[in-house]
């Protein structure tokens, strides 16, 4: 088990407490930056981001920060654990009011994705929590979760991000022509999380667009889960290190029966 | 004003309180029967629709109900009132556990979907509730609200219905390209209410699927927000009858330019 749960607990808490009543104003919409990663960085970004790094300060946490708006920072003299953190997945939700919305945080021993050995997903909404602990299986408010038992597409509820990328929308339309029911919902966190504890059957971005910072937590919850994530082609995705802006396409899915129709539908294109 | 939003707000909490803690459980997805439109009754559906029922019942309200599952039912001698509800709006998230689901309550002195006079559409997550009186202007939870202002689509958030209709998906992938963000969330009455309330910039369902239960309220709630609601092809919405199944195609939309822009990718196809 993960000496470090109970720290992403708190933060994501600490998160909570600062954004939430942010939610759908004018002020957490309000530019403030750009982020490491060259997007914008918005207020309510900057707030959460801010919650964060306040509490490793104050514990006194010596670590690497690997941030989606600051980028990299090292607190301390030496670095025990790296801390992965997207302290708003879902900013366009957050800004607007949609009731979508979560904080990310993984904590790692080494600068590797495969290193996450302890990750907690928040819901900023109501403060409803997944988590999970190398070997220790995956939880939703410590209660132990799966993924679903649908195997068949036809009546899976599937989950696809579709914005802002003209060029693979192509890709995905057979997915979902062919889908039970098709949602969008904006934090790819959460819709992973949603994944691993059987809310949906599966969860598509084949954008090229998603970071570490996005799904370094949900990784981890999806596999102590038992589901799937894997690259649109089958692979596994790329054991990037942590401290280096990467790009992903995947696809997380209930079970490999789930994820061999819809990588199969995706390849017809 | 109208005399009824008061009863439509006690129906919405009776159904909030019975349904509230059925979400994401087994038992809310068995199937119990077949609805007055030919659409699968599940239970979470039937103890929503009983709980707007009784309340009817136990405050001898004389009326036409006109409910998604059991149809067209006279209440009382003399009915004074159309109540056109759907207890769940959004019965896949109920029972996924995906968080976002209405109640929606339509009241109407004549029968014909322009007559509606009062409207309520509870976020039955939340409790959140949006009402409209006709002549009264919108609200959510007692605020007045309105549209957004945003009119360029390649910066809106647009919801859009991609579910269980493989032959209309072709007709709306233009706006999935164009689009500044695009989210399906699964029950058109709140995504409506969110176009009302700015939360969304505009909500596409092309599959000719929706029924007057689903959107008699949150017709009213647009008109009198100042957003609109139209037919893809620009027309306004057929003034049909409360008491018969009819199917619709819509467009929801902060305001007209954004409406243009979207009929106008629509209509490429």
């Amino acid at each position: 088990m993960s000496e470090w749960l109970g720290s992403l607990l708190e933060m994501t808490e600490r998160i909570y407490q600062d954004v939430h009543r942010l939610f759908g104003s004018k002020i957490s919409r309000k530019v403030v930056g750009h982020g490491a990663g060259g997007d914008i960085t918005r207020y309510i970004d900057a707030i959460a981001e801010e919650a964060a790094k306040k509490y490793v300060k104050k514990k006194k946490i010596n670590c690497v920060l690997v941030c989606e708006e600051g980028g990299v920072e090292k607190i301390g003299e030496k670095p025990e654990v790296y801390l992965v953190i997207d302290a708003i997945d879902g900013t366009t939700n957050a800004t607007r009011g949609i009731r979508f919305v979560s904080a990310s945080i993984a904590a790692s021993k080494v600068n590797r994705l495969s290193g996450v050995e302890a990750a907690a997903v928040m819901n900023l909404y109501d403060g409803g929590v997944y988590t999970a602990e190398k070997g220790g299986g995956a939880k939703y408010n410590g209660e132990k979760i799966s993924p679903s038992n649908v195997e068949d597409l036809s009546i899976a509820v599937v989950s696809v991000d579709l914005s802002k990328s003209p060029e693979t929308v192509n890709k995905v339309v057979p997915v979902l022509k062919k889908s039970g029911a098709i949602r969008s919902l904006g934090s790819a966190a959460l819709e992973i999380c949603h994944v691993s504890s059987g809310r949906l059957d599966a969860y598509i971005d084949v954008r090229e667009k998603l970071r570490t910072t996005d799904i370094a937590a949900a990784t981890l919850i999806i596999k102590e889960a038992g589901g799937i994530l894997l690259q649109p082609d089958g692979k596994p995705l790329k054991d990037s290190s942590l401290t280096k802006i990467e790009r992903f396409s995947l696809i997380a899915a209930a079970n490999a029966g789930i994820f061999r129709q819809i990588k199969a539908l995706i390849q017809e294109v």
